[in-house]
């Protein structure tokens, strides 16, 4: 039995590295040198080539090489009865946090606005943030316990309506309005699903409040990128931080790129860790060659 | 009996509208206005000019407006029986670990480089950072905890070798030269005594590792400049991050003004939570009165 890599857009040297270091027999294979399709039971995969699962007859699951799995879930290559699972372990959510709680700080003392001050004028920081997250997995948890240790206030939304230790939690249209009304910072590590695609638009920001924040590490199409764009100037929010995009990379001339109040980060948020990945799909591994359900695993219908 | 503000240089009118919202019986007075000076048994003081505490004759403790007393523990006018206190709460300490944070994680990410990215070439983050915090006290703790969150590896340093909950621990000579060798950003929350001042020197730059950041938000004077604009040209460390200067406000003309490695805020890293400092005070104040040992009280002798 096999395990396939499918990234042709991504280093995956650190990683293979990794896999063999853990398992110095694992029988790892790369695209497009998959050798026998037959041998293949896992394919782990970043933004695959069309038809790359097509010609893997025992092919048991896919893997996304990252947290999301939204370049994966919807592929017509991908049997129904394919088990889906995704890589995220605690460093990877404690790498997003740590960007998080950078950018908000940032903000919240107008740290941007102080560094090499030319005169120093000590600024009076914006008031003590209330933090809302949209998203309470994996990744909202980590990041709102370290708001937490900041002693900053935070909620969360999410489609359930789980609670979550982490944090208060909310859901619903009702539960977002009314999240949005008290943050100051708004946070988005949603996944992208049918559900989520477009939340981020015109009628959220209204709800904000004045001067405040949006935080966008989820997916570029989470966000409505017009209402942003109008909502910015009734200052509701009135600052954006980006990191993902529709299309990325984001253009030149597009509007984000010279705006005075968006900051742009080119993807770069949370980055996986090899060390992390290797351990994870290797566990996936060894759990499909047993036939058990693998960790990580995703439902397919909810598309997370 | 009276409480007697002594602040000549900061606007401390919040502070007393939290005071009196806590205790509207409160007698509190604002210096130069003494009012009978024999009322006076607890004067809350920051930078107090000359000679301001010697017309007191009930005064029974002197408290520091801030974390720090090195303004206070030296004067000639402060009996040698009078008690020394300070305001340092959990607000405090987390305000503090925030910038931290935030400064630690634009270097690891480099999101200065990478903000409003004009080509959207992502840049690899540096390796994940060990924190050396030198010291170990409310200060260090809550930003040892606060790096935890994130999954970094914490270490600190004190004079007294105690251990701690948060963090391991070194002391001496031996454990400074340790902790520097092993931290990729050495932080300096040390209060300023004899002991500690111009600890941050040539010696202990050779130990830090390349390319490292030193962080200084304890006080200017534990900083030899001069050791540091030469350390910086061989990368130990490869920038600094400063917030407290022997002389503020840092000229206009001084090196670190225009050093491309050096990142100066106008000691704004921790700012007095009104709400909080009112508390603190307030039962200072009423153990004063009592007679008995106030909170927050500092060893005059070691000067912490």
């Amino acid at each position: 039995m096999a395990l396939l890599l499918i990234a042709p857009d991504r280093d995956t040297s650190e990683l293979e590295r990794r896999l063999r270091g853990l398992d110095p027999d694992l029988d790892l294979r790369r695209w497009p040198d998959v050798g026998r399709p037959g041998d293949v039971v896992f394919a782990l995969a970043w933004k695959p080539p069309a038809e790359a699962f097509a010609g893997l007859p025992a092919l048991r699951a896919v893997g996304s090489l990252g947290a999301g799995v939204d370049h994966l879930v919807d592929r017509p290559d991908l049997a129904d009865d394919l088990a889906l699972t995704r890589l995220a372990g605690p460093r990877l959510a404690a790498d997003l946090a740590a960007y998080l709680v950078a950018m908000t700080v940032d903000w919240w003392k107008r740290l941007d606005e102080q560094r090499h001050c030319p005169d120093w004028r000590p600024l009076e920081p914006r008031s003590t943030p209330r933090i809302g997250l949209l998203g309470t997995g994996a990744m909202g948890r980590t990041a709102a316990r370290a708001f937490r240790t900041l002693e900053l206030d935070v909620a969360g939304w999410n489609r359930s309506g789980a609670a979550c230790d982490s944090m208060a939690t909310c859901s619903g249209a009702d539960g977002l309005t009314r999240l949005a009304g008290r943050s100051d910072v708004l946070i988005n590590v949603l996944p992208l699903t049918p559900a989520t695609r477009g939340l981020l638009d015109g009628a959220l920001f209204e709800q904000m409040p004045s001067d405040s924040l949006l935080v966008n590490v989820g997916r570029g199409e989470h966000l409505v990128e017009a209402d942003l764009l109008d909502a910015l100037e009734r200052n509701r929010p009135g600052r954006a931080v980006l990191d993902v995009f529709g299309e990325e990379p984001l253009p030149a001339d597009h509007p984000f790129r010279r705006h005075p109040r968006v900051v742009v980060t080119p993807h770069i948020a949370a980055r996986t860790d090899a060390a992390e990945a290797a351990r994870l799909a290797l566990e996936q591994y060894r759990a499909i060659r047993r036939g058990d359900p693998p960790p990580g695993r995703v439902d397919r219908a909810r598309g997370y």
